[in-house]
Order: structure tokens, then C-alpha cells, then sequence
């Protein structure tokens, strides 16, 4: 099992395990199949990274709503490679760090990426990274040239490195130009259906079966799907827990999640 | 009850009480059902912060138009919460500040509110802390990001933090991509039925009973519903006092707030 | 009379009488009941700035167009407070300085502002003191904040402050979220009927009353109302004493005044 | 005569001649009955200046087209007062200051002009001295905001003084809301009729009389009459003794002046 | 033959062989005559920049969509020149530089390459070396004007230089007037027609003859013709390697290039 | 002959010839009776620099399409002035330089010029001179302020010059409000009729009688006139000589630069 692995491996060397395993705490919970095709995916260029003949660099964006679990699945499919370097580049880390002090620390960590001979690095939240601010817009952008600059740059031989980036903002993306820099795509969905939810309240075994039962119909009553993003499913089974009337609770939360109020 | 529970608190370390108390000087007049609806959700939030399994930080914004009492409830639901550690972060502070000393500043309480068990942070006037103004519209984008990073992280183990947040302009929010950054939205509405009006009379004891139905007859005679937030109307209570003639200067002072003029 | 009282007050302390004493060097003429309504208002303010129970600060909007008289009405009403504590924050003052050493000088005006009991400031020209421009637009951004944290912070207990704000755009700072930083509003108009004209002409002594009754037959023959601000009026009339024909020369400025050439 | 006064007066002091007699070197030519009033107007606000009872200050604004003579009235102008402090402020003596070096010399300026009992300060080229430039539009707003100030305050009492301003761009000044920093304003034409023209060829001695007759008659027989400023015109009739056919030469180049392609 | 070429010179003295070589490492496939083309227009420029009477210099420029093949084909042409100074400016060795150090170091190549008789230069990724970003947009106008300056300056005599510079926005140099830089402009397109793909499967010996086969006919009843880049045409075929089914897998993952999701 | 004379001009002192002659490399073929037209217009404004009696200072602008000849013509007329002063302004000299020194440099350069008493200034390409890039737009305001300064101001008595400016984008100017600054303009066009062409086919002895025929025939099959500059033209020439069919090459190259792909 993919995911089971994760627990078992122990990288020798380079990896900033607590940064990635800080990301998937949660758990990936494999509450559909697109999860599934997504670690697939997942599994094909960490191999293509590993062995490819041709190639010794790749470059992977996900990306998905808010809260959608990118970062989780980039973190697992990274710690899931056993390469014996793996490590996160994040806004967190930059916090009120000049320009020239953030295009200095990605490139010194694109460049520790090049030591060992295999390397997965996971380039987290692309937004926040170069700043971006929808008002303006407004964005970073000596930052935003050295993220492009790495992210189409292969290691010197005998070095491999795949680049596992997230994103919330593909459209973002595009009219920066900087799909260009990733070798593939792949999309990260919000909570659809009713049997997803289904799937995701037991796994976190909300109240009993029956309880269970009756947030599905009362939500079923009212709204066809949801849309809402695993996190914020996730909050909303624990703030319920705290209600005075946890069930009841529950299905206000993810309706009022499904259709937010536009003020 | 909630709010007289305020009174008897004495947090042992590290509150400033002053500012969080300066804030709610006015006191929080239960003058509607919403306003009991508000501090009950508040009241879930913090039991949540206190006793969660699963989460161990969360994130609630407040918002409402401006003077419409957010300031006043964020900082009584957090007086209320008898955390160990209780603190406030207001534009008042920082005047004056580059934004480097800002982001340090906003960064060096995020870190304090880690260093007890449980801490509770009132993150005031979130447009104010970033220096939002509407024309332009400009803002300070790194105290921006910083403010965004902090409201997603959470604190160590061992440690939990609830970060109450408020703001006049929910839309300015959205278009900034930060509603990604809470678990939760409290709406805090303008006063807006003269029933409503009567009970912020009666508890500022505005003339005599009399006086005070002559008051809401004059305004009900003019208006059908007030829309004025509850710091206009007990200032505009206050003005009356010191006219010639108290009952029909408030009548004029609060139609004059409903219905100002557009020049 | 509240006027006459200007005179006769001589504060011990504090006060820099001179520059608020400049700015009604002309007087303030009691031309038209609407300039009556706006000194019995500045009465009605100051009378709750000195005694109410409930707020020991308020804040006072005076707006209209450009020259109405908005600085010497404000004047005025702070001088005839008596309070020993006056003050004039005005961009004369701060020329030439830096955004940082302008935010700097606000600040320590208001602390000063918060030492004796009772205290007046006029804050004069708001556009003018965050360097406001109507192309681009532009402003001086931490000015703006620095006067909007302090145009809604209450001094200390024990003391109190009220602060009479002056602008010629009432529609910039609705733009600039600025208005929710006063607690009333007085508008200030032009100069309109021809009556209060005459009550000009007749305070300024121009001419002799033969000659004041040719303007008005004059001008009243061209146009049914002017809408000159005070201060081009008394211009108007000064000017008019040194042109070959006084009475000939007064008509025509007035009435360019009145309709000025759009180019 | 008013501008014959020029040649004779010789200020005992602080005057700065040599900058304002180069602004008339081209001599001021009474070609049209627009002019004479112009210069009228002046003449009663330089006598204004000199003798209100109520008035120590006044500022003017003289604008018009390009070319249009604006800067060589307001030299003539001012240098007719014999006021002992008459200087000029131009975009010339500045080049290349920094913003802030440009508010500290106008400030300088303008503190100079208080010293004496009687002022002259021409304020030449305002868009120039605040580097105003269409595309963007960009400009200098500090010295923008030094200029505003200094336009509105009276010198301190004892001290008169009248500042002439010239611009070539009234709606950018509009736009700037600096229309209100001026107490009177007077717009000063181009060329329009043949007959002007007629006037100006006389003076200037081109040709013979002739010559002058076939330009008129040629003209008119392709224009009813031109559009060009005072300063082209000099400069074409100056152009075209050196073709080889004058009197062609002029009317080819009055016309190009009058109707200009546009690219 | 041109290409063949490459593999046997080895240019004495100047060269930075490795860099233009790491840019041609995937080879050139002449999957069309397209290619054909381009090849034949550069062998000719390099003759006339080697032969002319008249200009010692010419500048050229390749554009084309992302991945097209620009920079290989660019450093292809500039190494078969043979010429004994050959080298490359791309936005790479750049990344953190200041504006100002960026414009001394291409001043500085640039000077380089006039010490040699023949020199090549290929200035690669226009908008990469001005960081130009297509929000805003924005780039860095004085590296820009450095560019144009050089673009258009020949060398000392007795020295020449072709300068071969690629871009993937061709509008984007004519919005910003670069156009007129170059002395000729090439073309760059996309793999079309399954034809030329079917060239590409078989260089890169993909599978079998009847796994080709296979590709090329389920594509076929997908799509007629496709539109995707040289780069990611390679990069996918490598990818499909990986999968299960490698045949089905590149036939998926062509249609994806081919009609990506718009978001 | 007015050019003949450039090769036997030698001036003393302070030509920097070596610059000039540079530009004019290429020579000036007289290819149409427009070139005629504009040296002698060039010619008269040379004679009224060295001889009028009302003006020391004239300021003429050529502007045209890019690659039109503006330059070349410039400095032709300019050096055949024979003036002992000729210098050139170009953004070649000041790339790389702040605003401030630019502002410097022109400004020394301009003050050189008041030295002898004749003066030639070729300020060539203005957009370039201030930076000015079409997107944004952009351009450095300071040198464009220093430039129409120093554009409109006469040199001390004793002294004469005549500045002869370059641009390509009239249009640009003219948004600018800097077409005030100059006494005179000069268009510049692009080779028009296939007459014209020939002419410069001849001249540059292209193939034989023979081969030019033919491409004149051809061209006249394909489009009735070029619209192409004549530094492209001269280019495009010399580029078919190396192609392997110079006849056809250079009807494919005329085509392409009249109707260029519009992308
Ligand atoms: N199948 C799943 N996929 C992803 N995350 C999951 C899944 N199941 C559970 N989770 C949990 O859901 C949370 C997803 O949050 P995560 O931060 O990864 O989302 P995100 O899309 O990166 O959010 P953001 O847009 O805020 O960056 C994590 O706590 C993760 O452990
Ligand atoms: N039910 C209530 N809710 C909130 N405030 C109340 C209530 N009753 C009385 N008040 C008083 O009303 C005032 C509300 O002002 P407060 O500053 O909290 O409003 P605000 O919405 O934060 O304003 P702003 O938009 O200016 O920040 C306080 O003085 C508070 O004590
Ligand atoms: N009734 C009046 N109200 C106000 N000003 C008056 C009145 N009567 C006479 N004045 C005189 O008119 C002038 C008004 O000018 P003032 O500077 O106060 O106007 P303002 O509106 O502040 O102008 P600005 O918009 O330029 O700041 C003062 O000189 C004042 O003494
Ligand atoms: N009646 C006149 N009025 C003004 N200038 C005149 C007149 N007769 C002749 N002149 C000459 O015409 C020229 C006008 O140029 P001036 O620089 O004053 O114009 P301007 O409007 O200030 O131009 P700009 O818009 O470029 O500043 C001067 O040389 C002046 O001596
Ligand atoms: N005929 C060809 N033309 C160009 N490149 C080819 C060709 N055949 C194979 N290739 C390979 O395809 C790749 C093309 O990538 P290259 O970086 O040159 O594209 P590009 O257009 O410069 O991309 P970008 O827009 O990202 O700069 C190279 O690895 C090159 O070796
Ligand atoms: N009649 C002519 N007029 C101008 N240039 C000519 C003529 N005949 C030949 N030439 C040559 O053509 C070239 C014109 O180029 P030049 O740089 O002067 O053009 P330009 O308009 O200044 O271009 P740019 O817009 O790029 O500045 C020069 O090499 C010049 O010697
Ligand atoms: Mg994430
Ligand atoms: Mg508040
Ligand atoms: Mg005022
Ligand atoms: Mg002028
Ligand atoms: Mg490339
Ligand atoms: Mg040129």
C-alpha cells in the first residue's frame, strides 16, 4: 500500500521529515477514486524520476481549491518515494524576508536538491511564495523569475530531481506564463457527493452508525451534493462534536459550507 | 452567564487585560436574539479550542459593518474564555511602524500566544493592521502574508490557540484570498428594529419612560426600521442629552444615521 | 454671544492662540441662519465634550466647498471652548517633512492633546494633510491610518478631547473609509442668495448704500443666486475698490465667480 | 505707459532682473486690444497689493496655450510694480533637484519674499515645476503640496505680497484642485486674426510693405485666420527671411502653424 | 550536412561550448520541413555575417509557443557557425542579480563579443532577461533599454557579430517596440500533423513498430492533427514508459497537450 | 553639393566627428525628391542658426517611421553646418546610467554647447533618451523634465545653436506636451513607389541591369508599392546576396518587410 509505506521509511539523510509529516497529519483518508488516480499518478513520476533514461528533472504542479489537500497528497507522495532527499520549500518559512532574501533561500535549496543522486522537493503554495495578491494584482516578482528560472532547470548529471509544486490559482498560473515550467498537471477535486461525506464521516467516526445515518438524510433533505474542501470537512465534524446537538450541528455547518453567504 | 463571567476573571499571566477590557468599556447590551446567537458560537469556538482531539488551533473572523460592536464581542468571548494567556493585536499599536517592524511585531505575538497551554489572540480590524484603503486600493502586502501564514498555522504540540479575527469589509477579505485562513465566520449585524432601539433605551436609561415613548413614536412616525450600529446609537443617546431639547434631537440624530446623506 | 466670547477668552496654558486666531483674522460673519445652526451645533459639541458621563472624546467632521469658511468656523468653535488645551494641526505646518516625520507630528500633537482635562484640536485640510491628490489618486497612505487610529482613540481617563476636523471633500473620505472615524457631521455651504450677499456688502461697508444697491440691482439682473464661497466674495470686494468703477468692476467678478469658464 | 515704465525702473534691491528681463527680451507687442487688458488687470491687482487695508496677499494665475506669452506678461507685469523684492521661480533653476531639494528652494523663495514690505514673486510654468507629465499622468506631489501651501498663506502682517503664477495647462490644474490656491485668473489668447498678425508683421519690420500686403493677401486667401501662438509667430517670420522666397516661405509656415497634421 | 556538423567542432578559444551544448543536448530531430527551413535561413545569416561587405552585424530573432525548439535550434545554427567566439546570455545566470548588475553583465558580454573577428551571441528568452511578467505587466525597462541598445549597435571595425535571440511572445516585443531590433525574424511552430509525430515516435524509438502503430492510430480517431511542443512531446513519450500501458498512456497523455483543460 | 561638403569638413575643436560620421556610415542616397526637401529644409534652418539677428537658439525635430533615415539625416546635416561645435546625445552614452546621471550628462553636454559660438546638438532618439517603453507606459520623468528645459532655453549672448532631435513616435511626443518645445519639424518617410526602389537598387549596384529588372518586375506582380524603411531595404539587399537565388531572395524579403505577419 502506497500510503501504509510512509510510515515505514526513514530517509538516511537531507530530509526535513517533521516540515512533510507536519503536512499529512491529518492522514490522507481515501475517501474516492480520484484520490486514487492521483496517487497513481503520483506513483508514475516518482518511477519516471527514479529510472528515465531521457530525463533526470521533472517538474509536477497540483492543483485544487482551497483546503482541497494538496499539500497533504504532495507531502505523501514525496515521503512515499524513499528518495534520501526530501524537503519543503513554503511560505511559512519566508515570512518578512526581503525579496533578494527569498530568491537567495529557494535557490540554495534548489541547489542542496542537487547532491544526493535522487531528490524530491516540494514547492508548496506557488501563491504565497512569490506573495501574490489578487487586489493590484500584486506579486513578488524577482521571486516569481528565480521560482521559473528552477522550476525548468535540470540538476547536473547524475543527479535526479523531481519538483512536486502546489498551487491554488491555476488560472493565476496561466496568466503569469508560468505553466511552461511543469512537465505535468494534475487536479486535486473538493468533496463531491453525499457518499464521499459518507466515506469520511465514518473514517473519523462521528458519533455512532445511527447518528451517521441521520446527518446524511437531513443533509440529503436539503442539499444534492456538497462542495466543500476535506479540511474544512474535517473542522466542521469537530466543531460539532462541541454543539449542544452535535448532528443537527453538523448538517448546518456543511450547509452553510456548500453555500456560503455572498456578502 | 457568559458575560458576567467577564467581571470575575482575573487571568494569572500574561493578558494584557487593559486593552482587551478598554475594548468592551461599553459593555455588550443582549438587545437582540443575534447577539445571544453570537456569543453562544462563540462559546462553542472556545470549547472546541479548549477541548478538541484533532485540532489543537482555530481561526474565527468577525465581521459586520463598521461600529457595529465586533471589537466589543471578539474581545468578550475571548475575556470570557479564562485562557491563561489572552491577547490583543490592533492597528493602534503599530502606527507609525515600517512594515518590517510590523511583521516582526505581528510575528513575535503570534509566537508568544504558543508559550501556554491555551491562548487566546484578538486580531483586530484586520484591513486597519494591513493599512487597507480603498482607493488605489493599497495595502501592505508582507504584513499582508505574514497575517495570512500565521492564521494557518498552528501552534506545537502541546499548545492550543484560538485567533478571533474582525473586519468591516467582508469583500475586501474575499478579494484578498484570506477567508481561506478561518474555520469560522461570525456575521455581527447593525441595529435595525425599533424594539431594538427601545432596549438600548431602557438600558442607557435615556429620560424617563416617557421621553422615551415619545422618542420611538417620533422615529416610528418617520422611519418604518433604523440601520444604525449600536456605537452611533449610544453616542447619539449621549448627544441628545446635551441639547435643548433631548427627545426630539435624538429623533433627528438617529434618522439622520439611518438615512445619511449621499453628497 | 458665542462669537463675541472669542474675544475675551485668554487660555493659560497650552494654547497657540496665534495660528487659530489667523485663521479668523476676517471674522466670521453672521450672514445667513445656516452659519447660526453650525455655531449653535459646535455649542451643542462642546457642551457633551465637557460634561457627558458616557464618552470623554468625540470627533467633528466640518465639510463643504472650497473656501465656505470651513477653517474659521472651526476655529471659532475650539477658541470659544475656553478649554485650556487649543490646538491646529494644519499642512502648513508640515511641509517638506517625510511621511514618517508627518505621522511622527500627528502623533505627539494628540498625546499632547491628552495632558490637561479638557482639550480641543482642530485638524485642518484633512486631503491637505495626507497630501491628498485627486490625479492618480495619491495620498500619503501612513498618514492616513496614523490620523484614522487616532481620530477614534479615546484619551486616558480623566481626560478629555474633542477633535473638529475640516475638508473640502466629503466624497474622498467616504472613498477612503475615513467617515466611520467622526461621530457628526456639519456641512458648511456657499454664499447663495443675494440677500446674504447683501448682508456681506453691508458688514464690509463697500461702497456707500447707493452703490451696494447698484450691485444688487446689477447683479440681480444677470443672475437669480450666486454660489461664492465667502472668503472669493470678500476677494471679490476688496478687489473691486481698486479697479477704475467699484461697482461695475464687483458685478463682473461676482458673476465670473458665479459662472466660472469651464475650459 | 505702463510697460514703457519697464526700461526705467531699477529695484534698489533683492530683485533678481536679469532672470525676468530675459523672460521680455522678445519685448511685449500690442497687437491686439486682448493684451491691453491683460495688462489692465494686472496693473489693478499690483495696485491692490500695494494698498488693501484687508488683503496683504494675492495670488494670480495667468494661463493660456503654449507660446501663448504668458511667461513674458507676467515678467512685464510684475517688473511695472518697482516693487524692492521682485524673483522669479522656474523649472529651469531646478533640473535635476530632487524632489525634496525642490520644496526646500520654493519654500526658501518664498520665505524671501515676506522680507521686504512689498513682494513680486513670479511662479513660472507650474506644471514644469511640479514635473507634470500627461502620460500616466505623473508629477512631483510634495512639491505639488509645497506650491498649494505657500499659494494660500499670507505673508506674516507688514509684509504684502502678490504672486503671479503662469500655466499651460488650466484643466490639469482643475484636475489638481489648485484652482483654489488663486484669487483671480486671466487668460491670455493666441493669435487669431489677420489683422493681429498685420500688426505684429508691421512691428516686426518683415519685408516691405509689399511683402507684408501679398503675405496678408495670400494668406487669407487659403485661411480666415490663423491659430498661433505670439512665439511662432516671431520665430516663423523670423525663419522665413532666411528661404529663399520669403514671402512664400511665411505663408507656408503660418499655414503649417494654423492647421498642423496630426499623426 | 548542418547539424552533423556540431558534433565535430571544437572552437579554439571564447566558446562556453557547455552551455550552448547542455541547450541542444535532446538533439534536433528533423521531424519537418519546417525544420528544414529554419536551418536553411540560419546557415545563410551566418554566411552573410561571415561574408558582407556592407554590415558587419545582424541581429535575428526565433520565436515561437513554449517548448517549440527555440533555444535548441538558436544554439544548433550558433554552434555550426564555427565561428571562434560563441556564447550565451539566458535568464539563468541572472537570477537574484539587481536591474543594474543584469545590465552590466550583458554590457559586458556584449563587449566580449566584439574582441574576436567572427562573433555569435544567442540571447536567449527575451522576456526571461527582462523578468518580464504578463500581470501588470511588468519587467525590468532598464535591462530592457540596455537589450535595445546593444540590439542595435554594431562592432568596432575589423569585428563582426551575429546576435541569434529566441522569445516565446513575439506580440509582447512588439508592444514594447522591440521589433525594430532585428534585422530578420524566424518562425518557430509546433508539432501539427501526425506525420511529423509519427517521425518523433520513431527517433525516439517508442515501444515497438506495432505499438507505434498502435499510438498512432487510436490518436488518430481522437484528434486529427495535434498541437504540441517538441519538449513536451519527449517528455511525454518518456512519461508513457512508465505507465502500465505505456501505448495507452501516451495516447492519453498527447490528447491532454493537445486540448488542455482550460480552468 | 550640401553632402558632398561632409567629407571635406574637418572642424577644429570640440566635434566629436568620429560619432557623426557613424551615423551617416550608410551614406544618404537621394532616392526621391523628399530627401531633396528635407536637406534643404535642413540647409535654411543651418543658415537662420548662424545668422538671425532675433534668435540665438533654434530646436528642430526630424521624426519618421524606425529605420527611416531620421539619424542618418540628422547627423548629415549637422556635421555639413560646418559649425566648430558638433556633438551628438544618444542612449548608447548612457545606458546603464541612473536617472540622476543622465540628467547630469545631458545637462554638461548642453552646457558645453554654449561654448564656441556656433553649436550643433544632435539629441538623437528621444524615447530612447527618457526610456520610454510603450507598456505602462513607462518613462524617466526627470530626463524628459531635463530635456524640455534645456529644449526651450537659449544660450547666453554671444553664443548660437541649433538642436536637431530624432524620434520615432511623433505620437509619443505629443502625448508628452513636448512638441512645444521645438520651432520647427521635419517628416521623415519610408521608401514608398517602386521607382524609389530602384533608384536604390541601382545605387547599391545590386546583381546586374538584368536581375534588377527582374525583381522590380516581380515585385510589381505582387504588391503596387513598398512601405519599407531605408535601412531595411539596404538590408534586406545585402541579405539575398547569400541566399542561394539572390533575384528571388530579395522579392521575398521586400514582400515580407511591406506585409509583415501580424502575430
Ligand atoms: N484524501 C485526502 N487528501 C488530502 N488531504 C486529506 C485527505 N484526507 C484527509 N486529508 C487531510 O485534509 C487536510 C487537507 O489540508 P491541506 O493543507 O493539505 O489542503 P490544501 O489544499 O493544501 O489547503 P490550502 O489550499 O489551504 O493550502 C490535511 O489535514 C490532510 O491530512
Ligand atoms: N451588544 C453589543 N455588541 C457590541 N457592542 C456593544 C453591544 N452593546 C453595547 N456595545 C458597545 O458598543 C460599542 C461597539 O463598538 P466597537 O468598537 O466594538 O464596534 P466595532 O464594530 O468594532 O467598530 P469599528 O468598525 O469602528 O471597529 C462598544 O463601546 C461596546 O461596549
Ligand atoms: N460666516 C463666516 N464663516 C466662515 N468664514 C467667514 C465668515 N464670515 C467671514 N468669514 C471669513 O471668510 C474666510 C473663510 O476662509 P476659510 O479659510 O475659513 O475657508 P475654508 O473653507 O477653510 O477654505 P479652504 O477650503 O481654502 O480651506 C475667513 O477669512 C473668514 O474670516
Ligand atoms: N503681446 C505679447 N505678449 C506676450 N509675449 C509677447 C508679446 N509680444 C511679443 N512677445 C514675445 O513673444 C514671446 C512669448 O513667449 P513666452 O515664453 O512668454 O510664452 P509662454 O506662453 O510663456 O510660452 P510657454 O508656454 O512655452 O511657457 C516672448 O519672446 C515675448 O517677448
Ligand atoms: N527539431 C527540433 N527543434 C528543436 N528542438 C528539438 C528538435 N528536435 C528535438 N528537440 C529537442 O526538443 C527540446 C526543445 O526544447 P527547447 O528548450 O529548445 O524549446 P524552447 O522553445 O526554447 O522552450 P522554452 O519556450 O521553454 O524556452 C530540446 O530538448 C531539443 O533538444
Ligand atoms: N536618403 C537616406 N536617408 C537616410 N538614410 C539613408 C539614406 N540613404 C541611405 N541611408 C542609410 O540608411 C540608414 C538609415 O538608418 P538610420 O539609423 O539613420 O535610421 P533611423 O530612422 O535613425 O532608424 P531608427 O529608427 O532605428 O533610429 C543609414 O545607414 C544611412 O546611411
Ligand atoms: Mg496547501
Ligand atoms: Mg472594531
Ligand atoms: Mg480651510
Ligand atoms: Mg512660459
Ligand atoms: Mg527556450
Ligand atoms: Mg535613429
Amino acid at each position: 500500500d502506497f500510503i501504509h509505506a510512509l510510515e515505514e521509511v526513514k530517509p538516511a539523510f537531507g530530509v526535513h521529515e517533521e516540515d512533510l509529516q507536519e503536512c499529512t497529519k491529518g492522514g490522507v483518508l481515501k475517501y474516492s477514486s480520484a484520490i486514487d488516480d492521483i496517487l497513481n499518478r503520483g506513483t508514475r513520476a516518482i518511477k519516471q524520476a527514479r529510472e528515465s533514461d531521457r530525463f533526470n528533472f521533472s517538474s509536477i504542479l497540483m492543483h485544487g481549491p482551497p483546503g482541497s489537500g494538496k499539500t497533504a497528497l504532495a507531502a505523501a507522495i514525496g515521503l512515499a518515494s524513499e528518495f534520501p532527499f526530501i524537503r519543503l520549500i513554503s511560505p511559512d518559512a519566508m515570512v518578512g524576508m526581503s525579496e533578494a532574501a527569498k530568491v537567495q533561500f529557494i535557490d540554495n535549496t534548489f541547489r542542496d536538491a542537487y547532491k544526493s543522486p535522487l531528490n524530491v522537493l516540494v514547492v508548496d503554495d506557488i501563491e504565497g511564495l512569490i506573495d501574490y495578491v489578487p487586489i493590484g494584482p500584486r506579486f513578488a516578482s524577482t521571486v516569481l523569475r528565480a521560482l521559473m528560472v528552477r522550476l525548468k532547470k535540470s540538476p547536473p548529471e547524475g543527479h535526479r530531481l523531481i519538483v512536486i509544486s502546489t498551487t491554488s490559482s491555476y488560472t493565476v498560473l496561466r496568466q503569469l506564463d508560468m505553466l511552461g515550467c511543469f512537465n505535468d498537471e494534475i487536479g486535486v477535486p473538493n468533496l463531491g457527493s453525499l457518499d464521499e461525506f459518507a466515506r469520511v464521516l465514518e473514517a473519523t467516526r462521528f458519533s455512532d452508525a445511527a447518528g451517521r445515518k441521520q446527518v446524511l438524510q437531513s443533509l440529503a433533505s436539503v442539499v444534492s451534493e456538497v462542495n466543500v474542501p476535506i479540511k474544512k470537512t474535517l473542522f466542521n465534524i469537530d466543531t460539532a462534536r462541541f454543539g449542544e446537538n452535535p448532528v443537527q450541528d453538523l448538517v448546518e455547518l456543511m450547509v452553510e459550507s456548500t453555500t456560503p453567504l455572498r456578502r
